[in-house]
């Protein structure tokens, strides 16, 4: 834990942004300590908020100077602590939301470039102006930052298609601890001078130096897209229809979502507005997204072919495809709301897991078996990215139980999953990151030797130690 | 330079593999010491093969302990010297072409698990029998091995719709300087899980470890594949016609190679049985290639979609689709051989370089009025992964002229094509690497604080300095 900010200190990082984008007040900080869940909270006595790379600069120069460690943040829309500072007090938050410039959109290369504060949505919205498409998309996206989501290698729903966060930026801007800049903002696709050191700063959670600015790649934008839930008898028949419609469409395939029966009806019975999308029950159910960049028409005779060959092949036993766009959405919104639908049946024991992708029948049921072993009653509220072998492996307290001693049960409950996803060769932590929530348990069960490359970058890196301190590593 | 290798560490090292594979008369170590160009030599007294993962383990701490210096190497097909040792003698050569089994085929998962010494022809063959494409595909896959395209981070045709290796390797398996083995041979689409350590070794041209097995994505088998020659006025009605293809076939588009007239001439003219694509002349040509998932007819209808359309906006001026597989096979031919095609020719600087796509018809104009203001009579063999922004920018000698004159000038002119590449924010190795050929140029004109984060990783990672000295960094 650092020692509490010494007032003159105070004054002097508060010097480099202007009293004004200073905060040091428990209201103005109360926003940047705790996060929307109020899972993670801190405590500090100095927010800066930065206007320019070169006052990050001189932040993370005299932070070096006076080993004060600093966490970044964006959007502070973390799932797992990674930008909240400690309870020591003795952190200082970086907040990079100042930093919210469109530096430049070129169509023609297919790639925009922007500083770490821009809101996805924002991006997204400048692509959509230019006639292409941001393909990161994800439910916090109206106030998640880029420089969070790149930081934390964000995934979402349009990883299928185009990959994580990593996948989509071509270069970085980034201020090391000393304070220098590594100035990489580049538009290429292909660069083979050296060592990767752009993937290192993409996912390294602030641990390493702070992404100021991105160059992001754009897609075409989809001329036709088509949306279907479909219903099914088990994650087996899923994976061959995956597998299908994979064949078939490409990267036409822009969603396969795999969810339990249990995981649209707490959306369907918690959300206003929303009904069963269809008239039978299936014990599992696929929200299958496709898209063209031909036409409207091609995206119809594409989905059609797909659930008929599913259908044909006896892997679908009903479907609905959308039938106009406000439809459309309405099939997204029920996959959308059901992390939030969990709420209102109590408390929730969740997973952000991936496993190879072939394995995740097999996860399903030695999973399930294991953790009703565990907790008898319980509730297997499973959803997720199949197409990325990604689960939300997500479990609800036993029905009139009592909520508190569900959630004493955390730990145990998230041992019993992710030993069960060990033994599929799988990863904890998809797409949500490490943060302070799954350190120990990642320092406890990755390999020795990948923990030491991980601290001997860090040590090189960062030999003062300043950097998010307590996360990842 | 490192001294020679005396007798007895010789024994040493050559009693890890067993005196049959390790190589010391001047006849076994030949095809070691320079590649096929016969554009890099040098000595070794010592080339080992060793036979499995722990015997390159033994190798590598033994050469950490005695500070040995080792060269890693595949097939031995670096366009930049990165696989072959210096002429001190002193280097060992680490042959990995024994470690050649396909471990693990999951077509599930779309998988591949193969062993560092697997020629990437091989992968591709196995691939397909499986009902899949890997899509990595370069001029010499025939004895290219797969531990040196991830190394390189090898490009190719395939990296328009697929990526470079990079982007196709799941996971990696490295003997580290130490001896230590990093295991994260994981078939994992998302894991944040800590640092990207795959991607420091993809791509480190075996300067931080030794990769000895990995994880590969393979993609669906296309059903249809469509390909055309198209004949048009100007790199900017190509870049044009590019995005009207990129945009109608999305990941459909699985190759767009830009070619000067001079460079489609040559091939024509000193490879046996190519005949030129079209009848009129034109100043450039693409070579377009469209894959569906769904089946040849559909890949035949998008392709004269997009003839159709790119005609009525008067981007194309005469177009040819091949009519049966091997006339398809004769196209590609034609664009495979322009390498070779220049030799005859006389003397060839060549650049691999990469921009900004949108960049490009303006880096031909430049770079052009360039080279024949320092070269006059110099001819432009352009030719490229246009879709990429990766430019094969060659300049053959003037007709007539002075071979080893013209050769005496390569630093010259790569300085000058260079320096219209930093003009344009390129990149001066796109696809092959840095080896020995561009590591002085590369620190001369990287930043300096992307030298020094380099430095610092590969201090980290072998601070004996053992691996693959004087390359890269």
């Amino acid at each position: 834990m650092a020692a509490p900010l010494p007032p003159d200190l105070i004054a002097r990082f508060a010097a480099i942004v202007g009293e004004r984008h200073a905060l040091t007040t428990a209201a103005d900080v109360a926003p940047h300590v705790t996060e929307p869940r109020g899972l993670w909270t801190g405590r500090t006595s100095l927010v800066l908020k930065p206007g320019s790379v070169e006052e990050v600069s001189k932040i993370l120069a005299l932070a070096t100077q006076t080993r004060t460690p600093v966490v970044p943040q964006g959007g502070n829309t973390s799932l797992v602590g990674g930008g909240t500072p400690d309870l020591s007090g003795g952190e200082i938050v970086l907040s990079l939301s100042r930093l919210d410039r469109i530096r430049e959109l070129d169509a023609a290369s297919s790639t925009i470039t922007v500083e770490a504060g821009v809101v996805l949505q924002r991006v997204q919205e400048a692509a959509d102006t230019a006639g292409r498409l941001f393909p990161l998309s994800l439910a916090s996206q109206g106030s998640a930052q880029i420089g969070g989501n790149l930081s934390s290698n964000a995934g979402g729903t349009g990883v299928l298609a185009h990959g994580n966060a990593r996948e989509l930026c071509l270069g970085v801007e980034v201020v090391l601890p000393t304070g220098e800049i590594f100035d990489d903002l580049r538009k290429l696709k292909k660069d083979n001078t050296g060592y990767d050191l752009k993937n290192l700063f993409v996912g390294a959670e602030g641990t390493l130096g702070v992404i100021t600015a991105a160059v992001l790649k754009l897609v075409p934008k989809p001329k036709g897209r088509e949306v279907a839930w479909v219903g099914l008898s088990s994650p087996e028949r899923a994976l061959s229809l995956f597998s299908l419609a994979l064949d078939r469409a490409g990267s036409g395939l822009t969603a396969f979502e795999l969810c339990a029966a249990l995981s649209v009806d707490f959306s369907v019975r918690h959300t206003p507005g929303l009904s069963a999308p269809l008239a039978g029950r299936y014990p599992w159910l696929v929200l299958i997204e496709i898209s063209s960049g031909r036409s409207a028409a091609d995206a119809r005779a594409l989905i059609e072919e797909i659930l008929t060959e599913g259908f044909e092949a006896g892997l679908a036993d009903d479907a609905v495809i959308a039938q106009n766009l406000s439809q459309a959405q309405a099939f997204w919104a029920i996959r959308e709301a059901m992390s939030d639908a969990q709420k209102p049946e109590g408390a929730s024991i969740k997973h952000d897991i991936s496993l190879p992708v072939a394995s995740i029948p097999a996860f399903i049921e030695k999973a399930g078996r294991a953790v009703l072993q565990a907790a008898p009653g319980a509730r297997l509220v499973t959803f997720g990215h199949m197409g990325d072998g990604n689960l939300h492996y997500n479990v609800s307290q036993p029905e009139g139980g009592d909520k508190a001693s569900f959630l004493a049960r955390y730990r145990e409950l998230n041992d019993v999953v992710h030993g069960v996803v060990r033994d599929f060769s799988g990863s904890i932590s998809a797409e949500h990151g490490i943060g302070r929530m799954k350190r120990d348990e990642l320092l406890a069960t990755q390999s020795p030797v990948a923990t030491d490359l991980m601290r001997r970058i860090k040590a090189s890196f960062d030999p003062a130690g300043i950097m998010n301190p307590g996360k990842v590593i």
